[in-house]
């Protein structure tokens, strides 16, 4: 029988990850150590092939990453942090975009069905929960910002209530009555958790929630944010500020605005959610909040391998910050 | 032995990719057509569990695709193209960001040596082209977007060359002499194809090669274009048109001379590459070169299923446009 990375580690008399980060070339392991490991790998002969690995000890060290479209800009520090870890770890990932449909996660699903992967981080806020719980009963699974309340899949996330309320707060104080919220679909639960923030910072200020004021979109994309800018604008009694539930809804707002003719703070101040990459590359610069987002991934697999090794972990909640730039300040 | 999806098909009369779009709910399908091939599923007692087929005829009915990395959203509506064609055919498709490491490369590699997927497109610009190349002796191999001249692997891509000759010929026709060009790593293809229609543009039109308005930039993302900028708005001679090799250096090159104090166009143009979903939410908009992406992605699965199949392929160079926006015109 060919030796394991568990004899590797213990020969060397150093951890399963500093092995992982020998082989990986990644991470920094001390050279006395690096060459003490590269010594037991030859000397018991181990072969660190993952896929050998696989054969051997029915591990596949691959994680599924479940996202809805990967097109959305939010998931990429998310998947920077989970990444890094993973590899640290001496595990890899694929990343599985779902589109939302049950058919195409039941096949990533099958995948860990039949030992192909070994876990599995979902991030789809419309995922088959009924099916994800199912799975989760015998196979390690963790949710991503994205979460059920009814499972017991553990989670990581931030309290988007609270983000929410945090940025309308905001919008009132620098002098705003009337803000309009873009949100997204209420059968996700942010998006009922940011309507409930926005409402409550509202009323907290004596100010009326207006159901004209409100808008859903479909999707998540620039086009759908024009779209709902459009709706506000024709509005009689035309609101000075909207809150947008994501960056990408906010950035297409800015652009309709700017296209109406109406200028970005001094007309209409606008806040996003997310703080992607290109938040700080539109003009004006957009405020935002921003989640911890690369903290997010790496939290998520630290659960996702702690399961996989038969640990209990608990979900976490996570901070987020009101950054502020020019789209909201005159 | 249990019925395969060509059996249900020649037993409905129709063909596997009907078969496929009954199974998946996608694409139309007329409803007698839907009855008939759902009755010879039944009769047949085909069980159509992806991974199920996998152990029964070793197809494993994944495949792979290479990206550097997916925060690049210039991939974006290729991987859409992909999986529209990949999935209308009973295929599915799983992302794998490479960061152009030959390591992690080489867990996805095994992933095919081992059967447990099809074949692979590759766009990672920086692949290790050996292992490639050896892969492909035995398993079926596309590349999209970048190529490598010397292998035998069939690709799909744009004349490049021609590309930024058309770009750069724009910025001259609308008065600009002095144009600088901010390129990626000269060893990628693309890289050096678009130096050669640059420099091409200025010859024809007697315009000198000024090697202070060439700058190489380590990475593509928004940060490189701004420094890259802040480069060239320090030259003595400084430019009145900027040519960048990708949207996102465009993108950050833009907010940069904004930043400046400067007003594009009419201090400066600029001109970008790819058209990605952004480049129209710009203040100004930008104008860029855009590739047929989505058609791209779909020409490269459709070569690669043939390849699965044991068909030859050739090779297809497809055509770009340039998108005329506010960043050039005054």
């Amino acid at each position: 029988m060919m030796a394991n990375i568990q004899q590797v580690a213990q020969e060397a008399g150093v951890s399963v990850a500093t092995v992982s980060r020998v082989l990986h070339g990644q991470g920094s392991v001390a050279t006395k150590t690096r060459i003490k490991v590269e010594d037991t790998i030859k000397k018991l002969n181990y072969q660190p092939s993952m896929l050998g690995r696989n054969l051997r000890n029915s591990e596949s060290r691959l994680l599924l990453i479940l996202i809805p479209k990967i097109s959305n800009p939010f998931y990429f520090d998310i998947i920077k942090g989970i990444e890094n870890i993973a590899i640290s770890q001496g595990y890899n990932i694929l990343l599985c975009e779902t589109d939302s449909s049950p058919e195409r996660e039941n096949i990533y699903f099958d995948l860990v069905r039949t030992k192909m992967a070994d876990g599995i981080i979902s991030m789809d806020p419309a995922v088959n929960m009924e099916a994800l719980m199912e799975l989760a009963e015998n196979h390690p699974i963790v949710q991503c910002s994205e979460y059920a309340v009814e499972s017991d899949i553990p989670y990581v996330t931030i309290d988007s209530e609270e983000a929410a309320y945090r940025a309308v707060k905001h919008l009132i104080k620098i002098g705003n009555e009337n803000i309009a919220f873009i949100n997204s679909d209420k059968r996700y639960l942010y998006a009922r958790q940011r309507n409930e923030g926005y409402q409550r910072a509202l009323k907290e200020h004596g100010l009326a929630v207006k159901e004209e004021y409100i808008y859903h979109t479909e999707h998540l994309g620039f086009e759908y944010g024009q779209q709902a800018v459009k709706s506000i604008l024709n509005l009689e009694d035309r609101p000075t500020a909207v809150f947008a539930v994501s960056d990408l809804l906010a950035i297409g707002a800015l652009k309709e605005i700017h296209a109406c003719g109406f200028h970005v703070p001094d007309d209409i101040a606008v806040v996003g959610f997310d703080n992607i990459d290109f938040s700080n590359m539109t003009n004006p610069a957009l405020t935002t909040i921003a989640q911890p987002m690369y903290k997010m991934g790496t939290l998520a697999v630290d659960m996702l391998i702690k399961k996989i090794q038969g640990n209990d972990v608990e979900s976490i909640i996570l901070d987020h910050e009101l950054i502020m730039r020019e789209s909201t300040s005159g």
